[in-house]
């Protein structure tokens, strides 16, 4: 059986119309500074069903017609689509960020899997029915699944909003990163473990024997696959041509997987973006394979798996307003809540946590894939669906306009908020150099920032105009990644040649770094430190103290005071 | 209709499977410097009834199994998969090589498809039983597509080939790829017509109908959407995302074209291919988006298409010897008879002329996709398609050794050869650097090379050492992307100060390029230059003539002579 010529003039046109409105729509939510799969759904929102198919029904039925052969080869390549979407995706989870989490990271994204969920799921286990769930036995599968679609985050479109608010690099951003691809990766472990227990497919393997067969896979690909392909990999690109070699490794493991996951019974799909996890994790995979694999399969597969989602749906007559709003605000509050608590607890202040909080709360593409394949199982019914599609849609544009507004109104920072006894030191040094290289340590530790990166940056402000000033202060700085001002401090009772304009050795240094284009308040800081000890005796005063703690107290005693 | 699990679990095993040996034969025919199609192929009749299914019926069946869903889906896959191929092939073609043809690319391009048309034609018109043609009518039909499928030849392995050989920018690879552009693009219109005889599809446009389509369609593409695109394209650049846009236009571009053709009853490939030429064409594509295009095809849904080849067909069962043999012979006679002839009347020598016969011979991909096209649309039998899919591999193969033993045994090149009236000339120049540059202008005309780097070259070398040598002569030299030594010659009355060793003013000027790594040849001539002029009466009964012709026919009296 093959398409005939007919059928393949419009498979054809199909394609290309959809490829089409995706691209317009999707760049013009580009220049909108919204993520395109945004305009990409919309595109096949109004192409679909909800509007084309109501206003042109048969034009429509011509472009895009039911016949048997068109929809399975659409099928096919909607099917490659999506899994290929699924293995890039994987490919950008970066197992080093995850693995070295800081403390913080590690209770946001903690916090970012578990309230979400608690919320998801305590709501539609106690009102399955508002969900259009009436048989008992489907309860807690969906409530497990309205949990894992509170809790899932979308790493590509998250990515994207920290760079256009120009924070990816930041404290903020790595914590946001880190906890999205852990969240990322615990969901689909999660929900892969619901398909499981829907019992469909699978070669009748119980429950358990599924359950088994995930957590074996996830642990063979990542623990050991994972060495044996960072091994390989190097071996791969010198004996097959490059990068075409490479690229047929990637694309073969991740169909072989695939076809393992579908085959025991969860979905295709999860084996690719493990596939992805595993490969994307090597240090030899290089920049320009991934580029290859990204561009094509970001710009030609994933806009026709979106646009397809639109092509299945009538968004308007499954469109329940007030479903909507609590699947939105339930959305909010348990990415919002949970992962702003979990980086508070983690140690940040209120308004970043916040921050935190919106910048994991985009679902994006990820809570649709969800969603199509619970509504393929039969999960979830059309208005569901429809809704976790707001959702995704409304949580990714929310993202960026919310973040933005805690991060303006943050209030200027002044001394006493950057006085942090972890990054006082007490040194014995006798020459500049060290004294900052000590500093810088301590700093780069504690913000988990390039040592090195920073070094030389102050170091080439401090070759330039020595730092040293009055009343044995001397104040080294730089600009650099950091989301807000940072202070460390190092005591020298011997007092180091910083080259003052009173020829006083510096025994009080201020290494002081500030967010990149933020002058401003660097000045404000700099200047705020010159004032605050413009009298000799309250330094020596400080020079009297033994502890990191103590000469911390002391400075915010001081500090508190007007000037 | 869509895809069970079940069928999604084997569609993606048997993928990974067709990619995985195709990538394995095609890297071993890589290693081996043969084009990687062939092992493309290879993997196919090995996984396909020829081998695998003949040894092992049941696995065979179940990993490529013939359940309708199943095979409407690879077909899916396959037929986009050609036009992406075909997309290609056509940006590979560069029309403005092919508008600047020289009179030997002319007459090899003309020459390589007129005489195996010839051949191919009226062998099938005579005995139309032997290839299993009995109905009449069908005749003709069918001895104009042998004649097509004589005269197709396939430019990205014949690239390839040039490659390896390091002679693709030399004088015979230029007339090569040059008459393989037009003979690829003339053969695709032919072949479209033929396929609008054979009536099938196309909505019931009568023959002339269709061809007045085609020439519609190409002239449009290749005269007006070319400069159209030509014009947008840096707009699409700039406005939309990139490459991301760009590739999108692209292909849209493509499948819509491809959709086009389709309808009127070619078939899909035409279009792309024309769209291939159009878009490949301008000078704003950027070697990125060629890049990205260029990988992800040829390395993901090449290698699936042309194992697909193998899946199809019985190549055991339908090896018909004496056809493969007649089919083969036929291919040589054609191509390497009809392009030699060509490049000879076009100005070659004999053993050049030759080369570039066995060079053009490759048919590759193409004559495969045409001949599976014939397959599908009845015009041939299977053990046609068998035949024709050999003799594509086998002159695939042939073309490097053939050309590689003749580029050899070419004779050494004495200066007798190199003697052409068109590249001496009479200068009036009086410094050194005004000579070369004439010099260097008019062999870079005659020859088609850089002028520029031409230039460089023999100036960094002349600056180095001054060439001047005793009794008038100077021999400035360098090595250039040639094919064989050339020789211009400026005869200088006054004389030009070349730093000779006997302190005589330079009066008749060899400047001498010689193909890259070949010292000896170099020195050899150098040499014979020297030698031949020991006396300096002989220059000066040289510099008496008073025209090109006069000075060459004396230099090859005075070269004939034995030293």
């Amino acid at each position: 059986m093959k398409l005939s010529a007919e059928q393949l003039t419009t498979f054809l046109i199909s394609i290309s119309f959809m490829l089409f409105f995706a691209k317009l729509f999707g760049e013009l939510c580009g220049k909108l500074k919204q993520p395109s799969i945004i305009g990409e759904i919309l595109a096949g929102i109004i192409l679909g069903p909800t509007v084309f198919g109501m206003l042109a029904p048969e034009l429509s039925a011509k472009i895009f017609p039911q016949t048997p052969q068109i929809t399975v080869a659409m099928d096919g390549i909607t099917s490659l689509a999506v899994i290929m979407l699924l293995l890039v995706s994987g490919l950008e989870v970066d197992l080093s960020v995850v693995v070295r989490q800081s403390k913080t990271a590690l209770f946001t994204s903690f916090m970012g899997i578990v309230f979400p969920f608690l919320v998801g799921f305590s709501l539609a286990y106690t009102f399955p029915d508002y969900f259009g769930i009436n048989e008992e036995n489907r309860k807690l599968v969906f409530a497990l699944f309205m949990g894992t679609a509170m809790s899932i985050s979308a790493l590509p479109v998250i990515a994207r909003t920290l760079m256009d608010l120009n924070i990816f690099r930041t404290e903020i951003g790595l914590v946001i990163i880190a906890s999205a691809m852990f969240d990322d990766l615990t969901g689909w472990i999660i929900f892969s473990v619901i398909l499981g227990m829907l019992g469909q497919g699978g070669h009748g393997f119980s429950f358990l024997e599924k359950l088994l067969f995930v957590f074996l896979f996830v642990g063979f690909m990542l623990l050991i696959a994972r060495k044996i392909i960072n091994k390989i990999f190097p071996y791969i690109q010198k004996t097959f041509s490059y990068p075409g070699g490479v690229l047929n490794f990637i694309f073969i493991l991740g169909f072989l997987c695939a076809a393992f996951t579908e085959y025991i019974g969860i979905h295709a799909i999860f084996g690719a973006f493990i596939v992805g996890v595993t490969v994307g994790d090597t240090a030899h995979l290089r920049e320009k394979t991934r580029e290859i694999v990204h561009q094509f399969v970001t710009n030609i597969f994933a806009p026709l798996f979106f646009v397809s989602i639109g092509l299945r749906v009538n968004f308007i007559t499954n469109f329940d307003p007030m479903l909507v709003l609590i699947v939105i605000a339930l959305a909010f509050i348990g990415k919002v809540v949970g992962c702003g608590l979990g980086a508070y607890w983690g140690g940040m202040d209120k308004s970043d946590a916040l921050a935190i909080g919106f910048g994991m709360n985009s679902r994006g593409a990820m809570e649709i894939i969800l969603g199509l394949l619970a509504l393929q199982f039969g999960l979830i019914q059309e208005r569901v669906f429809v809704a976790l599609v707001i959702m995704a849609l409304f949580t990714s544009v929310a993202s960026a306009p919310f973040m933005n507004s805690i991060l303006k109104r943050r209030k200027k920072p002044t001394l006493k908020d950057l006085i942090d006894k972890d990054t006082i030191i007490f040194s014995k040094s006798e020459d500049r150099i060290s004294v900052i290289k000590e500093l810088v340590h301590v700093i780069a530790e504690k913000y988990r920032l390039n040592e090195q990166d920073i070094f030389n940056e102050v170091w080439k402000r401090e070759e330039k105009l020595p730092s040293g000033i009055e009343n044995y202060l001397a104040i080294p700085h730089a600009k650099a990644k950091v989301s807000k001002p940072v202070v460390g401090i190092s005591v020298c009772k011997e007092g180091v040649n910083f080259e003052s304009g009173d020829n006083t050795p510096s025994k009080f240094i201020f290494l002081l770094l500030s967010p990149e284009g933020q002058n401003e308040t660097q000045l404000q800081i700099l200047a705020e430190i010159a004032e605050r000890f413009a009298n000799r005796s309250k330094v020596e005063n400080l020079l009297d103290l033994d502890s990191s703690e103590k000469v911390a107290s002391k400075l915010i005693e001081e500090t508190n005071k007007n000037i």
